[in-house]
């Protein structure tokens, strides 16, 4: 499709949507002729919402996650554990660990994890303001839980060594088969180490 | 995902982006924290476009494609045979159309086509705007290029009657074999009427 729509307006917002991940020239327009069969009020609010996200959104100034206000709804939660920090690699960590419903401690959101490659050392990462937080001496527990690569590993080992001087425990994400997973169907490396780290068994209703 | 994500804004963005046909809360969640990514005068030019879009776009007084102004960029083209009208349903049929590039004239645009069942009839439809062009005499073709189903038909079968009082060619689209089809995979319908509407045999340089 590389034809002259028959109206710029149309062609900008094809152009605009075909921006985004995934979504290409045909899809791009469907969704164009869609807004275009939806009330002038609510499209109106659909381009709103969109340029008020980018302009007003800021970050948590504690956690360093998305948030509507200096300080996150997850930070400013009196029934969040304020002791217990989980140190993640982006906003969308958080997410994934919100999703789970386990977890009633706060964030930190580092922005990245080290990567020489990349040119991302650990003063490009929220570190510094781990290790401020960690230096007050109210938090009882960190928890590493970035993922389980090359950067991830050299990251965790610096926060480790940073921290070290401190009285808090530092803990990271269980490794072992996923729920549901065949041992026949799991990487070797996997397996091994949840030979290595197995734990006691219980019952799911004893728990 | 049902959680509350830690910014209102962000989650309003999401809500708006998965009422997009074929767009989850996943892929809006992935779009949204894109935007995001993006500086602040793009994804303003994003929503405005949006915006302006439904707001500002129009229908063409002489073929109801959509258009800028008043008159679209074909009906405005004189290159383009004014004296023949292809009848469609939709504006995404003109893109199809146009996306050929093998047509020189004009459009117009039904905006749907007759369908008791959904409770559409002749007067819901832009039929009467064709016949007065037509009456006006300066038409020379109608071509109808509706789908291929009982509406389409019904429709073509109607518009057909009430041209018949006009000195004007009425042609429909070729149906037969699509390019590149074989004969053991066409449909018995579509087969059948190949054969008794076949046509001259020519080379193709020879065209």
């Amino acid at each position: 499709m590389n034809h002259l729509y028959s109206s710029v307006l149309l062609e900008n917002v094809v152009h605009e949507f075909s921006k985004l991940p995934g979504i290409g020239k045909k899809t791009a327009l469907r969704m164009a002729l869609f807004l275009l069969r939806q009330d002038e009020e609510s499209v109106r609010q659909f381009g709103q919402a969109v340029i008020q996200l980018r302009s007003e959104v800021m970050y948590c100034r504690e956690c360093h996650n998305l948030s509507d206000a200096e300080l996150c709804r997850i930070c400013s939660n009196p029934r969040r554990d304020a002791t217990i920090v989980c140190v993640v690699e982006t906003v969308r960590d958080v997410m994934s660990i919100e999703d789970t419903m386990q977890y009633q401690g706060v964030y930190h959101v580092l922005g990245g994890v080290i990567s020489p490659m990349d040119g991302i050392g650990p003063a490009d990462l929220a570190i510094e303001s781990l290790i401020q937080k960690v230096s007050g001496g109210q938090i009882s527990e960190i928890i590493l839980a970035l993922g389980a690569t090359m950067e991830g590993d050299t990251t965790n080992f610096y926060i480790y060594r940073k921290l070290k001087q401190y009285p808090v425990i530092v803990s990271t994400l269980a490794r072992g088969l996923a729920v549901g997973d065949e041992l026949e169907y799991a990487d070797q490396v996997t397996l091994g180490r949840s030979i290595v780290n197995r734990i006691p068994f219980r019952m799911k209703n004893e728990e």
